[in-house]
């Protein structure tokens, strides 16, 4: 960031920013970036790409000789992953003004989060980053197989997908796995299976505008010799569209009191929670198929349908997202890979787009 | 068993018996009773129930001064229901020689069954257990709801059903919940989830004469969002006819293989053991049933869906049980009941039984 021309602080949050100058006077700044962490066991690309194509960004500006009028945030924020404190977006959520207090926070250890924070000393010093801004930009590998699948090799996101979770408690009731015969069993995992099922066919139904996961059935008391008295299924719906995502989970309701019913079991939904989706700025949109444009590279426009710092980072500014596609879909697996063509062209765009903003919002 | 003119005794597998003596002669003995232990917070039934009713018949043989030809052998078999090492029926199986090395075998603080059984002292001198035996008789408790359902009181067993546990493991490919479309999808709950409802209806198309349990599902990893990548499912089959357990259990596996295809998982069949049905004697049945016609109540036939001493015993001395009624099928619970009705008649049909084995064996 230094060598690009910013000077460089650390926020409160633990989030790294530079701020290069633009023209003298009171612009907000225009930002581009995304986190620096990742998670155990996981890639190169996820979050460090979009922080050090934004380093590369000002540092190609600043070689072109061509100068912002805005100042240039560039961020790289911290803890997105929420690996340390179990809590997401723990940096951007800070900026935005979204955290809970961070002395009731803390790891596996008991480390408050607060305490971590204050205890982190990268050698930078402590500033307050500018707010509010004029954009956010964040470049991000896409984590799924959709780019690649249409052999598309750029995006301009649209929205975030919203998220429900919620797990479905079937009450059976346990007994012999002999001496009961078959017409006097209330077994909970026949109406959990059931359930699964129903959840994979919900969500194929949207024809891609939805998916649903069933990511754990828990049996008690789970013996081989036991038939299952209790189990609960946990379940995860995404969807760009809110009206959607609510009909979804309602469905789903009514299917497990469905397959509740038909072995005489009870069923409990418990919703954990819900995060409506989030559209993106339609104008910074506009400005990243622009720069693709101006480049010649053709652009798609997608959901995201993982949670970034951008969700966050919408609530407080006019915000983007580009794109690039991720090989086999993979990724937080150190098999995550990104070609270094597709890596240079989301990086250009990011540059390019930055220059639009800086125009646009002046213009 | 002393009041009732016993000789007592500690075997070397810690069972503890008394022996009445018959006419004077050679006569191997009749033998009757069934295990004095019971499971963490069982019942007062199980097990206890058949010790208690051969003492009560030996004692009540004795009052009426009718004297058998054969010595009355009286049974109390030490951890039928394998709680304290982990292998059931420990002490009939030391009787029919069929354990394993006990200095092998351990609980859960590291204790061997050997030194167990070596310290185990309650006041009665160790003598070896007479044999082989006439016949072998075992009350127990249905410990299921069938009798109840029929409105019948008692039952001669004729067969104790086998057994066939096995898992399968379906493997599919673990993935983000949400930027995985649903159509690129391999999720190993899936196959897992159309397997236990094909358990399910297996069984109860056998119309009663199998039972079928899926009793534990794993889910790897068991988040709620990432796409099962392993499923394990634990199965057990029961039947007393054998060909039909060796179908259904062959039935499950290309069940399985069919659930993996339609979703691209691989299946793995894990078979853990299979303890083929034990037909029991139909002579000593003949007499359980003679028995109930002599005191004028009516008598059912039925498989017992429980493993019991009685099934390792048949291999070693021709072998026969009664069955009497479970109040709500339970067992295994302090809520396991029998009424004191139901409790006598058996009793009594065991005594009866004791006197016509008696006659036959020497007719």
């Amino acid at each position: 960031m230094r060598e690009a021309g910013a000077e460089v602080g650390l926020d409160r949050w633990g989030n790294l920013f530079g701020v290069v100058p633009g023209t003298p006077g009171s612009l907000p700044p225009v930002a581009a970036g995304s986190h620096l962490d990742t998670v155990p066991n996981g890639g190169i690309f996820d979050g460090g790409l979009g922080v050090v194509a934004a380093v590369e960004a000002a540092a190609a500006l600043r070689e072109s000789g061509a100068a912002l009028r805005h100042p240039l945030l560039l961020l790289a924020f911290a803890e997105e992953e929420g690996t340390s404190f179990g809590l997401g977006c723990l940096g951007s959520r800070g900026v935005a003004g979204r955290l809970p207090d961070l002395d009731q926070v803390a790891d596996r250890s008991g480390r408050r989060a607060s305490e971590a924070i204050r205890d982190f000393d990268p050698g930078v010093p402590r500033r307050e980053m500018p707010a509010p801004m004029a954009a956010y930009l964040e470049l991000h590998i896409e984590q799924g197989p959709i780019l690649e699948r249409q052999g598309a090799v750029l995006a301009a996101v649209d929205a975030i997908v919203g998220i429900a979770r919620m797990s479905f408690v079937f009450q059976g009731e346990p007994n012999h796995a002999g001496t009961t015969p078959m017409n006097a069993r209330r077994d909970a995992l026949w109406g959990a299976a059931d359930l699964i099922g129903n959840v994979r066919d919900a969500a194929r139904e949207t024809g891609g505008r939805a998916v649903a996961t069933a990511g754990q059935c828990t049996v008690v008391p789970g013996a081989t010799n036991v038939i299952p008295g209790l189990a609960e299924v946990t379940v995860e719906v995404r969807s760009a569209n809110g009206e959607l995502l609510e009909h979804l989970c309602a469905d789903l309701v009514h299917a497990a009191s469905a397959c509740a019913g038909r072995y005489g079991l009870d069923v409990e939904h418990r919703p954990w929670w819900t995060e409506p989706p989030v559209p993106l700025d339609p104008r910074v949109r506009e400005e990243v198929m622009g720069a693709a444009h101006d480049l010649g590279w053709p652009v798609v426009t997608m959901s995201s349908w993982a949670g970034h710092d951008a969700k966050i980072l919408a609530g407080v500014a006019p915000t983007g997202m580009i794109f690039v596609p991720s090989k086999n879909g993979v990724s937080h697996s150190p098999l995550e890979e990104t070609t270094w063509e597709d890596v240079a062209r989301g990086a250009q765009v990011l540059c390019r787009a930055l220059e639009r903003c800086d125009t646009r919002e002046g213009g």
